[in-house]
């Protein structure tokens, strides 16, 4: 039994490839986790019908692509568990449990799902059942891996905290502990912003994405926004909002490199086409390793396939011993009539 | 493939033993059911969640008595299915599915959910999620099956409605007939009152349980209402709401007899003592011979396990199916990963 590392849960809505964005926010700090922790991640595809239902078509490519990201970024399946929520039938039977402990009233209150659904457009009227109750599937695919930590984004600390009452709440009703109450862990990396410097995301059509080709990047950088105070290079230039200092900022290893482009830039030494060079250069120079290894994954045939069918059944092992103990906990696994 | 039949589901939830109000609203009518269409049983153990969860330990009893009441009264396991509810995972993934296609407004709206959430004595603000869509994980009973029929009361209408849009609303999306549109069967036999008059229901205390003993079936029939205006035993009496006299209706064979009582009744010529012993013998002869049977079935070891495992099974095979083609028909089986 390897129980004694702890165990992790993250993973991603599969609505297309990933970007700088998840890497920085998210994806680097899965690489490292690997080595300290016992880690599972999911690919939500329950959650993508919650909002993208006829956009499903799109959904078995988007898969393809987050696991060629994962492994691409080094994700290791040896180490970890890679899996599609909907293939765990044990968490629609927690999902179906876990209902009967989560009023509606509750589900209600949280803001984050308020906002999704004020930004997804919808009308009140027409939110649907599963929609709501997404945060109640959310919370089943954390216990039913007894996942300790989840690494998440700050806007998604309320369904941790409905997980946690969950949990609890569960552990209470039936006097005993068989949930891990979850902990957040939040990445200390401040979100990276797109080109436009609004939040970085694939409906604004703003990302980077890291499989994107040099000449994608090269266009993409080039478009970024920066000082939009600065006219002239030789004006002096600022930082605060300027998305191609961000991401030097965040990309650029060298920083005495980059305190001198700083002063530079601030005094009106250096122009922006000159900064977006050198910062398209850094990118296409990180990326490379990525890319490279997501050509040989992508040549290696049956891999994505082999990788999901071995993260599935791993996790399938773990969720139906916790659907087990669930269900006796509950005297909800008729011992008597089936033993 | 028996595919001729058409198929029923109906089924009960296991809150304690069958009484003769099911025996005359629908025991009777799936013993006939049997022949002519492909019969299953549902014992609907998640519904016992939605309201009873702190009570989950009587459960394992409940669906003991619930089975040999059903085997008791003809239900023959060699002709149709009976199975457990949750023990079928499909049934928890199609409810995950269909709670994207129903609108929590539309819930809300559900009569009978509103009525059930009145006499439950929730406040609102306590109704639990999966209270509310209890409605869903009903549909996903019947549609996992396929069900054609579902014979039920007039209250439950409002679900079959519920499960009719489902279905049509599946089926329109994914622009396939995987559903058929189930319809319910409705029983011509009025719902027979408790002793007391009320509705029968274990929990008014008011019910004469299918295995009830010969001095329990005197000592509640003695107690039993008749006609509140009648004094003395040569006051003319009344039927109206005067429970032994729907009892002799529904269960004195010879109507003649029938007919002959109610004359002297009507006259002052026979007294209510009279009439209940007759109707305590007539219950008692009614019901002797579906206790032998319930005491041969309790004799028999490993008997409702057998029949349990029997009805999962078939139940289950039927169910995959079902699942089968609707993950398909979403596009969301993931064929090329994983073929």
């Amino acid at each position: 039994m390897q129980k004694e590392r702890k165990r992790i849960l993250t993973g991603d809505r599969p609505t297309g490839p990933l970007h700088l964005g998840h890497y920085v926010g998210t994806l680097e700090n899965r690489v490292k986790f690997q080595d300290q922790y016992e880690c599972f991640f999911i690919i939500a595809d329950y959650q993508f019908l919650t909002d993208h239902l006829l956009r499903i078509k799109e959904l078995e490519n988007n898969i393809k692509e987050i696991v060629l990201d994962y492994l691409a970024v080094g994700i290791n399946p040896e180490k970890s568990n890679i899996f599609l929520e909907s293939r765990i039938p044990e968490i629609a039977k927690l999902t179906i449990y876990f209902s009967m402990l989560v009023t509606l009233a509750r589900l209600q209150r949280n803001p984050t799902l308020k906002e999704e659904i004020r930004s997804a457009g919808f009308e009140r009227a027409k939110v649907s059942y599963g929609f709501l109750g997404y945060p109640i599937i959310q919370a089943a695919d954390i216990l039913a891996l007894k996942g300790e930590f989840v690494p998440v984004g700050k806007d998604q600390l309320p369904y941790i905290e409905q997980a946690r009452e969950i949990a609890r709440n569960f552990n209470k009703i039936f006097q005993k502990e068989v949930f891990p109450i979850p902990q957040a862990i939040l990445s200390k990396t401040p979100k990276l912003p797109g080109i436009d410097g609004k939040k970085m995301s694939k409906s604004l059509n703003n990302a980077i994405y890291l499989k994107d080709s040099k000449e994608e990047i090269e266009r993409k950088i080039m478009k970024a926004f920066t000082d939009p105070k600065r006219i002239h290079p030789t004006d002096p230039g600022h930082f605060r909002g300027n998305v191609v200092f961000i991401y030097l900022e965040a990309f650029l290893k060298d920083k005495e490199e980059l305190e001198e482009l700083k002063k530079l830039y601030k005094r009106g030494k250096i122009g922006d086409v000159a900064v977006k060079k050198r910062l398209i250069d850094v990118l296409i120079k990180f990326l490379a390793p990525i890319q490279e290894r997501r050509r040989e994954f992508e040549k290696k045939q049956n891999f994505i396939k082999e990788v999901l069918e071995k993260g599935i059944e791993n996790t399938k092992k773990e969720a139906q011993k916790t659907l087990e103990e669930v269900e006796k906990t509950m005297s909800f696994n008729y011992l008597n009539l089936f033993s």
